[in-house]
């Protein structure tokens, strides 16, 4: 009857589906788990009259295999994505300049989550996937989105490439955060902006990273390779929100 | 919070575990097994103040699908651990202001890799954890460190509390990373310095807040609570390297 995308598990997930304007359809809360965090959902479900059961932990680890559901499981109807369009209205109706993320092939639902988590923090207008190879709107990258995936729309679009000419024609700067570029922090991150985070392996594909205006890095002084893609993608998000509000 | 390939099951192999130089994170005795063996495991276990839990068959059964656990499980670091004292004569050998990541109850081990790892990538001298109610070096943290833990050290601490003091009597500067903090951008993050991330739900407990020199903030715009730990950490310490590169 549901399909895994559709399901949401943990305490804070859940009440912020339920403060949202998602769809909420069916609650299951685990007997005898009656703390602050499940009362405040109980309360939610009453008021908005949203079936809640009762059930034993064993029907929550059945519905979650990973048992991370903390003792409430909420079922939503299924996320819609949103338009490129769509974020770009969004950033005309705040009156601000358009601050969009790019993923070129983000695989691990919980980057994914991380990172519309991040997006959402930093007043970016909305993040952008491939249709293809990248992570979706699972059950986990939406647990790992802390709720965000309510307020920050993610668009799913057929070919990057393509996209990233039409936001270069609509004036929008667009950045690819690799490893061989100037360093952010030498770099204006104000005005129209959007910037490419690439796949946790292979960063971001030729193709993709040839579109774009420039390549900027985060400096760095490790021993490893790289950052995980969602610090990364952390970090420059912040180093735009610090320089943009200097403005 | 454990997993799987860290996992010592069977008397004998729990008894040579604590005696060797690896480092056991907690055991599960069955609840009524009290033997010769078992005796001497909690003998050990009590000397060496590693938490010891009595539990049902039947949890040992679900920790050990194939049930040759003999009534004990131990959980071991997937990776040995340094002290405070080495990660201090680490900065003093480069030469440089300390500058560590203090964790208070991080317990998601793929948060507490990509810490290791952006601590890594930063140039930090190193990450300090506390012993209990906290992920440990299980083999989903030094997974998600990738490779970061071979270069910097980890420490395990009884009391934060009092590492915090040690710290502070050492001359660093230690702030307390949470939400109703002075913005990072108007603080100086250079000198000698400590930063302390919360628990991923709960934040900063209050004691180990109130030791810090003050509360430091990411200046946020966004609909939900709060970026993921390892975001945070990654913001700050980004930040802090964009200030002391540019003394």
């Amino acid at each position: 009857m549901h399909d895994e995308s559709t399901i949401i598990e943990g305490r804070n997930a859940v009440i912020e589906a339920l403060r949202s304007d998602m769809t909420v359809e069916r609650v299951f809360v685990q007997k005898s788990s009656y703390d602050g965090p499940i009362h405040t959902i109980i309360r939610e479900t009453k008021k908005q009259g949203i079936r809640t059961d009762f059930v034993d932990k064993s029907r929550l680890d059945e519905i979650c295999p990973d048992r991370k559901h903390q003792g409430v499981v909420a079922y939503v109807a299924a996320f819609s994505y949103s338009t490129v369009d769509d974020i770009l209205t969004r950033s005309q109706e705040k009156g601000m300049d358009p601050f969009i993320f790019i993923l070129d092939e983000i695989e691990d639902p919980h980057n994914l989550g991380a990172i519309i988590r991040t997006a959402n923090m930093a007043g970016a207008d909305g993040v952008i996937i491939p249709k293809n190879r990248a992570a979706g709107l699972t059950a986990s990258a939406v647990k790992a989105s802390a709720g965000a995936i309510a307020y920050t729309p993610v668009a799913k679009v057929t070919n990057l490439s393509r996209t990233i000419d039409e936001l270069k024609e609509k004036g929008i700067w667009v950045y690819a955060c690799d490893m061989d570029g100037e360093s952010v922090y030498r770099t204006s991150l104000t005005g129209p902006l959007a910037i490419v985070i690439g796949n946790e392996g292979k960063g971001i594909s030729k193709l993709v990273k040839e579109k774009c205006d420039a390549v900027i890095s985060i400096p760095t002084f490790g021993d490893i390779d790289s950052l995980n893609a969602s610090v990364s993608c952390g970090v420059v998000a912040f180093e735009a929100v610090r320089q943009r509000s200097k403005k």
